[in-house]
């Protein structure tokens, strides 16, 4: 053991490329939306859940599909195959098999935390990003659907992103479609995949794309008109329904779909944030029931959120199927807009006032500091014991703090602290008893929380 | 792309030894602690900050000793080596060395976060555990180290263990203590290993030890009298300081923690909340200044935070000293302690009132289950709508739900809503208009944050 630190050679300070530091400026609008989701969340009514970041590579597997690739997977000091995790729905499944006899189902759970993929980095793409998921395990009820609705748009209209438009289809009724206008089960996949670019390449380039890859005209038309059709929810799904008569389960489609859209207004969620959109087609072998997505034009940033029902993954590690729904909001996309638009002005910094010192009266000055901090307001108690006021309210500038409470000796004597607002340079002095209500009104008139 | 699920063999469900699900339960009480503590870090102007689970390997080793045996290290695909972070310390180096142009010094800042460490598993040890730091770089005041102190004081009395102490010294006193003593400085270190066992062993163990390892007995009793001496902070350093006339780094320890000493009462920290220990000797290797430990001995769970100053580790990366202080908070112990001794009882389930749904009346439920929210309640609308409502109810009484709010057709012709305490039993009309006050009214009494 040395008596003097440990010296060593600067080591190149680096971060790993898609990884990235989460700084103070931008983590205080990060943990904002992060908190009001978690809020909307446990107002719906759901629990909190956390789950490890390494898992057994064979819990990890199977599901991912294509992802599979991306996995940071390696073997550990014991030799056991692990991997990080790289999203929220396996582990899910895993917790549900795992604590079947604790949980009471159904079982709302919300999850909010980062997850790995080795992706390629470009903007806005990172390998450590987070995700934010409410599922409901357990339920059958279209009440479920609904809820999962109805959070997303709170939560988006919560964060600045008020015009959202929620797209909403049915896995089974885009599948009815194409077997009641005559496409070949066999080219299905092919519609699906076609139909889901019909808004960036048009109905003439789906037609072009369905007829190329061997679907019949006549059929790819059929497909077309009936995923264009517009309407609102119950007009569209009462033309669907004579059109369904022979495909069970797309009338089964319908009538969920009418059931959710009848819930819909109750639980709040505004007429012009929903659409039903037969041609939504979002990861069809992956989905069982309603799917929705919510995308954002104005500004134009696409989608921020999305998910549906999937009763057939939940119950992998049971070995039997257990229905669920549930949403997924688009935390590193949504707070990225939040961000560029400003949608919510938030300070540079947490502190609210500085509270500079003096050598003759630190303990006056710390003892000012802490009542304010029981008043409920966020200090910084300089540190600059030995500069000058004045470049201890400019350090206080350049971290961005709006307000300053000067206690000096003159002030002391007089029992009135000194408020000065940082910005405007404004100073006026108030009786020491008023300070923190002062100063809390201030800050509220200037919008800061 | 298949029409139907894709459906695999039941896949066996199991976490990593030393890993573990955070379940809502637990995930409530964990949440509300991490929340206070976030909110005391916040009041003390420190800065939220967060940087990635993964890391360069060259990043993390050079300071770990003899944690880096511990650490999770592998190749990524790009065949970079890379490493999960092991504590929140070395990426806090790395981010000033970063990003010194755009920080303001003196940064303060926290960090909650998880780290990894391959252990040995066992009770109330974790492979994946979280970390709660708060750090001021850029600052050698000892008002720095005085905002530690109180910080950790303020966290600890916040969660329900208000018995603590905090066990203060000076890295340069038990040093100067051992010089003054005449101990050999090759046996320095033996000393320092042997007075922090004093409490668990006692003076003559001590005694004992350092004897053992060839320090004189005469310098020896010389340094056991010194740190077991006692009396106020002010009477142990005035009775120091003239023992350390001979050594200057002691007398600047002795001024340091004068002033250390004499800011605490300002900020707030009550006189029996912490002593001068002489004894103390935690990391001598990595501390340079002032030290501290939060004991708790009522109920006994011993070491909840702790830490010091630590002048030549943040500059690591930029090849220059930093001055730097700080403290952590024993976060997985403090959750555990409360949690054991119910410290903050804490409801099972985030639902504060459930609404119990009616074939017919679906929508009025949706309704009045969206008011609640709206009123800040925290409501599950029950997802049962083909079972009874005592089926509901009995389903809320499992999770734990207090309340349900019940509007069937009665109560809806009638314009009132029953509030049921699904504990007692207990169930009263009220006013439709008046529900939501009367919940959070019954919730308030019943102590329900």
């Amino acid at each position: 053991m040395s008596a003097t630190p440990v010296k060593q050679k600067a080591r190149k300070p680096q971060v790993l490329k898609g990884f990235r530091d989460y700084m103070p400026r931008h983590m205080i609008l990060r943990r904002r939306i992060i908190d009001t989701f978690r809020t909307i969340f446990e107002r719906h009514g759901f629990e909190p859940l956390d789950t490890p970041a390494l898992e057994h590579i064979e819990v990890l597997l199977g599901k991912a599909g294509e992802n599979e690739k991306l996995m940071y997977r390696f073997f550990d000091q014991g030799e056991r195959e692990v991997g990080l995790r790289y999203d929220l729905t396996v582990p899910l499944a895993r917790v549900v098999a795992m604590h079947q006899d604790a949980l009471v189902l159904p079982f709302k759970r919300y999850h909010i935390a980062p997850v790995w993929r080795a992706e390629k980095p470009q903007r806005g793409r990172f390998r450590e990003f987070w995700q934010c998921d409410a599922d409901i395990v357990g339920s059958a009820s279209m009440i479920a659907d609904a809820e999962a609705v109805s959070i997303a748009a709170e939560a988006l209209a919560a964060v600045g992103l008020p015009n959202f438009v929620i797209y909403i289809s049915h896995r089974r009724l885009l599948e009815g479609i194409a077997v009641v206008s005559g496409v070949d089960p066999e080219r299905a996949g092919t519609v699906y995949r076609s139909v889901d670019k019909l808004a960036k390449i048009g109905a003439n380039g789906v037609l072009a794309e369905m007829t190329g890859s061997g679907v019949d005209e006549t059929s790819a038309r059929a497909v077309i008109d009936a995923v264009t059709e517009t309407g609102s929810p119950e007009e569209l799904l009462a033309s669907l329904r004579p059109r369904m008569s022979a495909y069970e389960p797309g009338l089964k489609a319908i009538e969920d779909l009418e059931q959710l859209f009848a819930v819909l207004p109750g639980l709040g969620v505004p007429e012009q944030a929903y659409r039903l959109d037969l041609s939504l087609a979002r990861g069809l072998d992956y989905y069982t029931g309603p799917v929705y997505e919510a995308t954002v034009t104005e500004p134009n940033v696409g989608s921020v959120a999305g998910a549906g029902r999937y009763d057939g993954l939940v119950g992998n590690f049971l070995g039997r199927d257990i229905p669920a729904t549930g949403m997924s909001l688009g935390l590193e996309r949504i707070i990225e807009v939040v961000e560029e638009f400003s949608l919510l002005p938030t300070p540079p910094t947490v502190a609210q006032v500085i509270v500079p010192v003096f050598p003759d009266t630190l303990v006056d000055a710390a003892r000012l500091a802490q009542e304010l901090r029981l008043g409920g307001l966020r200090v910084d108690f300089s540190l600059l014991q030995n500069r000058s006021v004045g470049e201890q309210l400019k350090y206080a500038g350049r971290r961005g703090i709006p307000f300053a409470a000067i206690a000096g000796e003159s002030e002391l004597e007089r029992n009135v602290v000194a408020i000065k607002n940082l910005e405007s340079g404004e100073q006026v002095e108030v009786e020491r008893a008023a300070v923190t209500g002062e100063l809390a009104a201030r800050l509220a008139n200037a919008g800061i929380a």
